[in-house]
């Protein structure tokens, strides 16, 4: 594993920037990330360069024995630029220009902002795309952050329109597609369609969804514009970008196709702060030691993350003290940000880049720390550096093989952005409803791979998808495959619902998985939050699975056609009727999954399914606050909680200090 | 009672209608309502009308043996209409314009909207207003839904000036009747008038007051436009329009006029779980069986919808299933749609035109359920249907006769709006203080009718007044009449307060009503949650009325002038003044409520009220839960829990299953 | 002490005022505030002066023995002045333009509002100023009410850029002052520069308190254009505005400058009800009789008023019955406008004048009480008035000395600006953080002067600062010498972090107060909610400091340079650090608060602090809901409370009733 930090020389007297690249590589760091917000230090007035400084600060860092990344400054259109072209500006739902002034601030569908992207990506990769210090490129900066995946300008209008008549080719298709019949909305010229905002009430859910893919198409092609660029003068260096976690309003599939890897920003305080309660229930959230975050969330993300090309990551951005962003920005204490690394590394981080070294002086980031403090002192992460430092050894040899999971779990955007449209329950979303499987899978101390709906399944002994909610054929039958030659796959509510255009489908459900599942549904319902259901089992079948919780948020009835039902619900709206069915295919098996589970059931079920089928546990009895990652043959320990922990692994009991890893 | 169903042929394949129309008949339904959405099927292009299509769905539909209603579709205008003249579309109290997309994206002063309006409704009535398949129209759909009985575009502001001219007559008159000259915001040009939106703080109430009667003046006048137009091309038909219960942005009294009869669109979870926070205190509802929403809520939304007319109603939309619009969406249980259709029926329905015949397919009202399931197999309501049916002769037995009540509860929209724009006290509303007379009534059984001030009260024993807020010297001699003449009349606070332009009535409280009540109100206060005043009896008069509970919210202290005094507060700001009195008139009595009272406090007073009055009770001892209604002699006994309940009624014993109802 | 009115005769039939000014008399009151909103009636068409009804009025008032305050009409422009100059309407943060209809309608620098603005004043000075029935002249009127201070409109865009310009010379300059480099911000025309709204994302921290600076500055300029007029059209009489208390978004000292002395609307309930939550900790609040509000509230506003001259003040509008403007508007109880006359005086109000003689018949305010009640009848404010009437002789001895302080809360709007901007922790706010000193020396009965940080500290013994947020070299020399000479200086958190353009220092904290403080802080954080830290006693120097409570929200590592560590952090992030040190300077200390502390927390310091150093405090046992002030060497005595208390002054015991008052 290597260190780097993330740096910026416009922000400091160039006095000051040998010293700093001693201190860095004085305390182990290797890699620089630098200039990815610098295009007005670069470009100050349009077509005038200027190199002079980057062309100093590349050389000073580069002669410490630091190894450069240099960012594209896209995500920083200069003053200057917005005062000349207010047309790249971008406008929220609500129809205000949003200004610039702070960052993002442009629209990615913006013919002028191309064109000068274009111009700035083509100048730096001119100057520095054949330079050995520079090893490679950070494309813009955490696209779509701040809310701006999504913009509803007249340029996005247009493009959105074109976007339409290639995919439908013609208003027939288009409205029939839509159901645009429905209140009167079908379209007789192309120019009458708008963005789905500002309309009285609701919009077509299925105008909405193509909006979401035009919008991350958008992104994804606005990317490709720099990434070619990068291909074709910097051939010799990485290309990357810096994602982050869990945020869905782009096809995160689709970003990362391309790119020689992916990197996301890890901010556990922070990000399980602002993002827990989007993958959590509304007021539940397990308690960890203050100032470690949530190791279930930014674990999720970490293999997310990785899910995303199947291939080691970077953190490109990892908090090396509090943030500036949240509520409470709770202060680190020692030991904590070598806890992350640890984390991120088994989980299959390759490289870890600290943001930022000395904390800033002025504008937006002040209260952010830095590896030194603002006087220029060392800081806690100066410790926490040196301590990874010191481990190196350990951490190469832990990190040279990467993470390795014999379950799969089913991750899909337009999936998830189907269900968000139309939850339909207030608190239902695709992510929780994935999360609850992920975590009930980290409880049980089995590795996990999170990957996309097209993924070769054939490494896996078993893939979840806790919803298929948009009907697709070769999904099911590769599904069907993987089964029939031994796989396991659970599959659960709102399945084969929706058809790629967001409609309802006219089969009965499961629609498209219905043969897969050898289960029809009869009816489903959403449940208050007052109401609940018991299960039973109904079959030899199930001996062992005890599921004691009764099932609520969602029931669906199932109707066995060719499958064995291992639960029916013995109360409530379905009483007698089928919760659990199992479907053999070859040697394996699809069970279907009739309601919303909790944490716990789907804990009980997977730990029923693990010993049947004997899928490996790293750890058989991990105690709460601990967790266990694996590489190649190496398991991690990790111990989020401020005491000690005792760990038994394959007979043997290990000790965990409080906060503290350990490689078994 | 005929039973019909929505229907939309434009959603299917033509070679479904049959089909469908066939399956309709089967199981009992005689009313088919359609068309109200599909302007764009009808009239693709401007002036290029398409009635192939209707032709057919009429003739198929007509074959079958089913009655037709059509909806007018202006609810809906087509995108094309939009594009051509966009001064048709609303404008938000925010000054953004709504854009089509969905629906109800219209300005009701728009000139050309009134154009185009009246030619499609001209083209509808004059092909099928002489069509003996066709037995009536409903105009428009849910008038003022998703907050569109207010706009604020440049239309509705010249017409506000116009509407004020005629209203005022002079500046000097609006300026006088609107205190103008608070804030030194007086007029000397009537352009300078504007909507009161976008002001620094909030704005004039006279002025607010009058913009809310404009808008609402503003769709009857709309609604007028469609209405002469039927009346004249579909003479023998009759015409009606689908209302929203308890809505009360438009002043319902005077839509209904120069209708048939109204009719409204019955959602009981829905509904319950949107508006019930409206009726209710904050945090309190009562609980009954978890899929059939708040008999309270529905019953009174009943009540209200029969006494705009004083006669019986349709519902235009009765829930058959889940709806899709709410939190929570509950999945219904089989026989919670025939209660409802019961409960509806108690209450002086005559029609129920179930919503709608098969889930759709695509657009905004996927998720919410039909008769038929998307993959058109019988869903939950084809069977109660069937039961509803197996017991018709029952059903057309009791709803033979219309509704009787002996007591009568006044509602008045200027008041409501009135306290609405000056509430004086967090939670105040107008319908909680309403609700909270209407909830007490139920609990003792005693049936009523919710009717305008204007309302002849002859058939009445008792006038519930809960707030006379704007002075009406007629109303004032009505009641006086009415007490004269036998009649109880019971008038709470905050009544005399205003004038007719909201202004407050320099003449000592309560007023106009002053003589009525034989009390001053000498002051009143607002309470904060915490604080509350004891009540005590002050007279022998006042035997039997026992109010343990204390007065809180709002108290008035009130001094009698020739009233007697029944209760004085026995603590707080007004200890030892009056809190209640009766004023005797002839051979009944006026009484005075001095503060708000809780339902416990006005059912304690009612059923003193009732036993010293002989007022009938349909059932002496009513178990929580349980509901009765009357219709001619007939008594209608509900249950809205999951548990049997036993009622007397008569002496004779009851037992009404979980969910059941029964004809007493 | 003076007694007052506010009057409206532009809202009474012309024959009432006679019969109102004779009453007013009658109880006693001896000055009228008439004319601040009557820019219509004086002007109702452009150029068109209608004197007549001032005139009369005044003469009226006069006749009876009323002498008379002229309020300048600017807080209302009329109609028809909106309508021929709409440039004049402010615009809010999301670009909305604000319109007429209620009051504050107009941009601060608006060059057309500035001209006619001139033109009204100059009219009016004109014809009253050398006219002795008029004492003198209050300003506008609330300035700032109703989010007003701010506007975002074109012409304070241009303002904005020329006040940028004068206070940084170049566009370097004021690059390097904002840090603008960061994100690529930095101008290069001034017309770049935009207010900081409707950005993606926050703006630029030094941006927005330059911009703060500046809209106040707009205010105070537009101010200073009338006082000039005044100064120069009516030279023998006062001129004061009125202030609104704790409000914030106007530099209060700056606006205080150069008038003769400074008033402020005072309604306990009303403020207590809507801002009591901006000084308290979410969810915490003290609870007193249900009608007085909080008099740690209120007493902070009256000390926070008297402070911004440093002389006595007035109440320009005294709540005389309920209010009209929040959740509850609580009814009043007799007694209680009486205590909070008493409290304003106790504090250095020399005039009370009540708001309003009779309650408004129409427009915004119908629901606010008078001295009259709507009906012309005596409210309960008329009993309040001759209660004051009767013990005028007391009033006045009282209030014949000014309060007197030996302790000074330092207050500076800037340095509030730059917390509030990155507060960093959710609830932390400037506000706060005094007001919990604020209480703990209200508790003690120590009084308090709540002065600018420029104040002359000399007649102190104690200067606290909770926050010195700004470095300020020339407060941290006086502050020294302060110290050398006797004084006893007590600074907290976060000191010395920032500069004077909102950048952070990169001296080591706490930047110049290093030296004062004998201490530098060497780490600090942020702490959640359920976070605390033990503190414990470190040496003999802190013998009698016990502070059982831990630490939490914020905690600083203090490390002692030239201090002495009086108490140390026993548990958490910084176990084993100083918490709380002690510099010598000559005869006095500088001590430094490491830690957020409660009420409870600085209670317990002081107390220790007012023993050692023989601090002087009126009371020695304060019971809780009881209050004390002085004004020379009377002790003012009031009781909050609904029920009587006993208080021990001097060894002599004294009862107080419920909500009564004593000078003892």
């Amino acid at each position: 594993m290597q260190l780097g930090v993330c740096y910026y020389p416009e922000h400091w007297n160039p006095n000051r920037w040998a010293i700093d690249a001693q201190q860095m590589r004085s305390i182990g760091l290797e890699i620089v990330r630098i200039a990815e917000f610098s295009w007005q230090k670069i470009e100050p007035v349009e077509g005038n360069y200027q190199w002079d400084w980057l062309d100093t600060a590349i050389e000073t860092l580069s002669a410490a024995g630091l190894k450069l990344i240099l960012g594209t400054p896209t995500a920083t259109p200069p003053p200057w630029l917005c005062q000349q072209y207010p047309e790249i500006l971008p406008v929220d739902a609500l129809g205000h220009t949003r200004h610039y002034g702070s960052r993002r601030h442009y629209c990615p569908n913006s013919p002028a902002y191309h064109q000068h992207s274009q111009r700035i990506v083509q100048a730096l990769a001119e100057r520095y795309g054949h330079d050995s210090r520079v090893i490679g490129w950070q494309i813009d900066n955490e696209f779509g952050d701040h809310d701006t995946a999504r913009c509803y300008c007249q340029h996005c209008t247009h493009a959105y329109q074109a976007w339409l008549k290639t995919r439908y080719g013609t208003l027939e298709t288009l409205n029939e597609a839509w159901g645009a019949v429905f209140w009167s909305q079908s379209y007789t010229d192309w120019a009458q369609i708008r963005l789905p905002n500002l309309t009285v009430v609701n919009p077509n859910p299925s105008a909405v969804l193509d909006y979401y893919r035009f919008a991350s198409d958008s992104v994804v092609n606005y990317q490709k514009l720099q990434l070619d660029l990068l291909r074709q003068l910097a051939p010799s260096h990485f290309v990357t970008t810096n994602l982050l976690g869990s945020y869905h309003d782009l096809d995160y599939h689709k970003l990362a196709q391309g790119l020689d890897f992916v990197s996301w920003d890890s901010y556990p305080t922070g990000y399980t702060e602002t993002h827990g309660h989007r993958l959590y229930p509304p007021g539940e959230r397990p308690q960890f030691a203050f100032d470690v975050g949530d190791p279930y969330v930014i674990g999720f993300c970490h293999a997310l993350t990785y899910g995303l090309l199947r291939r080691p990551f970077w953190i490109m951005e990892q908090q090396i003290g509090n943030v500036n962003w949240t509520d409470y920005n709770t202060g680190v204490r020692p030991g904590t940000p070598r806890l992350w690394s640890w984390h991120a590394a088994g989980h299959g981080a390759d490289v870890v880049v600290f943001f930022r070294w000395r904390a800033c002086l002025f504008a937006q980031e002040q209260y952010h720390s830095g590896v030194l403090n603002h006087a220029a002192e060392p800081a806690l992460g100066w410790d926490e550096i040196l301590s990874l430092q010191a481990e190196q050894a350990e951490l190469k040899q832990f990190t040279a093989q990467p993470p390795t999971a014999k379950v799969a779990l089913l991750l899909d955007y337009e999936n998830l952005w189907a269900i968000q449209l139309q939850p339909h329950r207030k608190e239902f979303t695709y992510l929780r409803h994935l999360f609850v499987w992920y975590c009930a899978l980290q409880a049980l101390a089995i590795p996990v791979e999170i990957v996309a709906h097209r993924a070769d399944f054939s490494q896996f002994q078993c893939v979840i998808a806790p919803t298929l909610h948009i009907n697709d054929d070769g999904l099911a039958e590769r599904l069907q495959a993987f089964a029939a030659q031994g796989g396991q796959v659970v599959v659960g509510i709102r399945s084969g619902f929706k058809t790629e255009s967001n409609r309802v489908t006219d089969a009965p459900l499961p629609g498209v998985y219905r043969t897969l599942l050898g289960s029809k549904v009869q009816a489903w319902s959403s449940l208050p939050p007052q109401v609940q259901c018991a299960l039973e089992s109904a079959s030899p079948a199930a001996a062992g699975l005890h599921i004691a919780e009764p099932a609520g948020q969602w029931v669906e009835s199932l109707h066995s056609e060719t499958s064995q039902v291992l639960l029916t619900y013995a109360s409530g709206l379905y009483s007698g009727k089928a919760a659990l069915t199992c479907q053999a295919h070859g040697s394996g098996n699809a069970y279907t999954f009739g309601w919303y589970p909790s944490v716990g059931q789907a804990r009980t079920f997977l730990a029923w399914l693990a010993e049947r089928h004997a899928m490996p546990r790293l750890v058989e009895a991990l105690p709460y606050g601990v967790f266990a990652t694996q590489r190649g043959a190496q398991t991690l320990l990790l111990n989020f909680l401020d005491t000690p922990q005792d760990v038994e692994v394959g007979g043997r009991r290990h000790s965990l200090a409080a906060r503290d890893v350990k490689v078994v």
